[in-house]
């Protein structure tokens, strides 16, 4: 549906991604690139527990966001970064299990300003559950 | 201006946020905890960084949830949890310097329901510049 | 995909809806009721305007809003209603147009908590836009 | 604390509130301008009701828009116009009594994007409670 006009849309992704010490901090991985929608996944450790032993909100709130602001990034044009102005998110299950995946679409690409969703999905057992949602807003900038 | 009905609310709090295995692997720490209000700092390091070394608006948004969340904690009764339903935040500046600081609010404490505000600081060779801005939703559950 | 557990949800929400003065004075119009999902409609007029004679985007806000809070209203059982704790909303395009129509559906209905998604469309000389995007929490109450 | 680039930032605000046909359909009046904060309140009436007889969220929302909008477009240089990119709104407490007030103030002014602030408060036979909390983010464009 989307076209990307940057033919190096996925090596710009991956360049930013590999660059954010905390994605290898966290343990995160890019998992797909395509125009307008960003796959990030991340398996359950110790380290990124909240209080019951469940992923940590803001670990949620850190691969969605990114996942949604590197959608937006692969319909920029060549030379473009991207930043993040604000999001919302909802957590709607508790976040249990050995894997979370974020899935970041954009869903109104403007000229400098983009808007995306992130679905969050939590797999547990092989067993997948739906539990956070992001709403975000994501801006264009020249890269320096 | 709040009260706790909570005798032992520093010492829930503290609890909760020492058996979050997120706030250790970022390095975040816990420095002040009042009725109503909770501090959180973080020293910056390249393990918390995004793609130009700048502080990841990820964890800016973990600590910002914790600091809301536990403020929100703090004047529950005794057995109580707390769950963020949702947030939203706003970066409005470059996350850049030595230490960041997440000071959560709340603005209303309802018997289920409270609405937190968390502002985040930036602080960068003493200079304090507020580089984030949260408003959330937390809800009272009874502790298993 | 959703099923309803009041029988008579469609007229739960209908007298809801009746029995907003505002929905009258702005001239909206409840266009679909199935479990989960609902519909409202409203046609220009200068009186739901902003300063450049489009929809004024508190009108879009207060349709989506209740398209929503509606949507989780008709999966909740016999003699609920419904509260908006919060919502958060985009608006992606200039809403011009004779017509804008908001669809709410359900995301995640919990027992007391339910999230939800409105897709706000804006109708112009019959090509159909999506103007805006909304986010929101919805609560269950007994009622009075 | 806020300067305001242009000498007449009053009027522009004012001309651009007279402007919008939404606003007289309320009833809501612009009562306060200053740089950086503005000031509408709404009495009510039947015709701003939700279903409870209080005042609808979606008028709430409006006029927090607008004070935060209005509040944000004080400090623009003159021949500025201002969108609402997107808005996060908490109702705190049922909005019942004679009169709501939304105070919008700028918490970041930017050269794009203005990041502001809204208290609503319902005043209802002289006791005034704080009712709703938003959070959103503006943007400059040139007057056309």
């Amino acid at each position: 549906m989307n076209r990307a006009s940057n033919p190096d849309f996925a090596r710009a992704v991956r360049a930013s991604f590999d660059s954010q010490g905390l994605m290898a901090t966290l343990g995160a991985r890019l998992v797909s690139v395509e125009p307008g929608r960003v796959v990030i996944e991340l398996p359950f450790s110790q380290s990124v527990s909240q209080q019951h032993g469940l992923f940590h909100g803001g670990v949620i709130g850190a691969i969605a966001d990114n996942s949604g602001g590197y959608a937006a990034l692969s319909l920029m044009p060549a030379g473009s970064e991207v930043l993040t102005i604000e999001y919302k998110i909802n957590f709607m299950k508790p976040a249990r299990g050995q894997l979370v995946r974020a899935t970041g679409q954009v869903v109104r690409a403007g000229k400098s300003v983009t808007v995306i969703r992130a679905e969050v999905a939590c797999i547990d057992d092989g067993a997948v559950a739906e539990c956070a949602l992001m709403q975000a807003t994501m801006m264009r900038v020249d890269r320096r």
